[in-house]
């Protein structure tokens, strides 16, 4: 178990460190002075896992007592600030990096539900809110509706990995088999949607 | 008392489906996908909740503990999706049901608010907030400025309700007759207030 | 120390009731109601301040067990409904206690998040999200970006004053100095940054 722990915690840092990426360059895109694009940076990083474990009660919110979080965060916004437009450059290594944080975001935020009294269905969504919440929050500061809502689909690849990780715990499967099956599902199905443009139905 | 917490449980789910209706709307008006559309069915049925609960903090978030909130909820967008052209038909019959749910949302969270060492006036707050902080949030995402700044007066009729509730118990009238009354009364003014297009003052 | 608590908590009225009156003056650009008004001014005076408060999670949300907030922002929106062509002419003063309910607002958010077991850049965080998150919802609620996010830079001057704070603290300064020197800094760094025009750099 601790391989897997120490493994998760990279990829936990590889995510918050493209959510925070991906808030500065929002930030940049709206002409936001450095203070908007740090702030722009945390609530994209940090969000989603406030927003659960505020609703969750049952933890102190995450980042306030780990202060590595809070340098990755400040480290990628003045990265994004000195090299924007080489990262922009680099769209596939972003891509990679800010997949991997919605899965292993999504994982995170899961465990984190199962771990108190409610039933799997909003574990699931804890999952998803984790993964997705910190990307709505930096596109309605940004007044824009926020892209999940009518492009991107990754909300429904972080459902179908929620939905395998209980599968597979039902069935007993050893928790890391159990952790990297249902990421590795949500990076594949999110990557191959934006290759090959699925898109969820829309109202007629 | 136990007759009055059914119906009031009643009353809480029929205003839980017609908030997610809501929303459902708000979502298909917006061109959202299926996901755009439970994300804002569960923001707007659950979000007044939400907030009173994480800021009263002494209670659980209440969805999170009650799985028929999530079947509601999912089931009211999914039946959004399908019957969209026939429920805005029902113009009158979803009114209705909009104007339960904010009657007893508001008594729900006014009581919890008493529930807590706090003072009246801000356990008024605390229902006026969980029948109008949803829909101040669906409107937020779908980037619009929350009718219920400008058009809409419904929260002034919260407050009457509130009002009417605090006085009754003032008078020692009991629950069940003080329930009724003030839900009543916001179920009646916010549907004089609509017929007859009342508002509020502006500002000149 | 009995004094300066006194002192700390005629400023905090004194920048709630700043707060609630531009967030009033913001809903009477947008052309809001009444409901609109009260509901703009009370975000914008408790926004900081409540999100921090839920986000540490020790201690209750200030305001709904201090009865005079309620009051100071209630009498603050009716004034400005009332006299908003005078208040607009004095600027300066609005501008003063604004000011000042910055000042203070930083100092105690900063002194919350040093109370609970947080690294000293993440209380510094909780000062500064006390002094603009205000600000902040009440511009999402509007439908506009936020000012902060571009051109004021009043998070700066929150954030020299925050370092200002940890400095004498570690150099064993008096409780009282600490306060008066860090809330007079980013008084003075916030005035002349008006004053001068000063901005953040901004992405090229």
């Amino acid at each position: 178990m601790e391989m897997t722990d120490s493994i998760i915690s990279i990829l936990d840092f590889t995510g918050t460190f493209a959510f925070a990426v991906s808030g500065a360059l929002a930030a940049a895109e709206k002409k936001f002075d450095l203070f908007g694009a740090v702030f722009l940076g945390f609530v994209t990083a940090i969000g989603g896992g406030t927003m659960r474990d505020m609703m969750l009660g049952n933890t102190p919110v995450a980042w306030l007592h780990d202060i590595r979080i809070f340098y990755t965060i400040v480290i990628a916004v003045v990265f994004t600030f000195l090299f924007r437009p080489t990262i922009i450059r680099f769209t596939k290594a972003l891509f990679l990096f800010d997949t991997i944080g919605i899965s292993v975001f999504t994982i995170i935020g899961l465990q984190k539900g199962l771990g108190v009294d409610i039933h799997a269905p909003i574990a699931v969504m804890m999952g998803i809110t984790t993964a997705v919440m910190g990307g709505i929050i930096r596109d309605v500061l940004c007044n824009d509706i926020p892209l999940i809502f009518h492009k991107e689909i990754y909300a429904t690849a972080c459902l179908l990995g929620g939905i395998i990780y209980l599968g597979l715990l039902y069935l007993n499967v050893s928790e890391s088999i159990i952790i990297v099956t249902a990421a590795t599902s949500i990076f594949i199905v999110r990557t191959l949607s934006v290759r090959y443009k699925w898109s969820l139905p829309k109202f007629k």
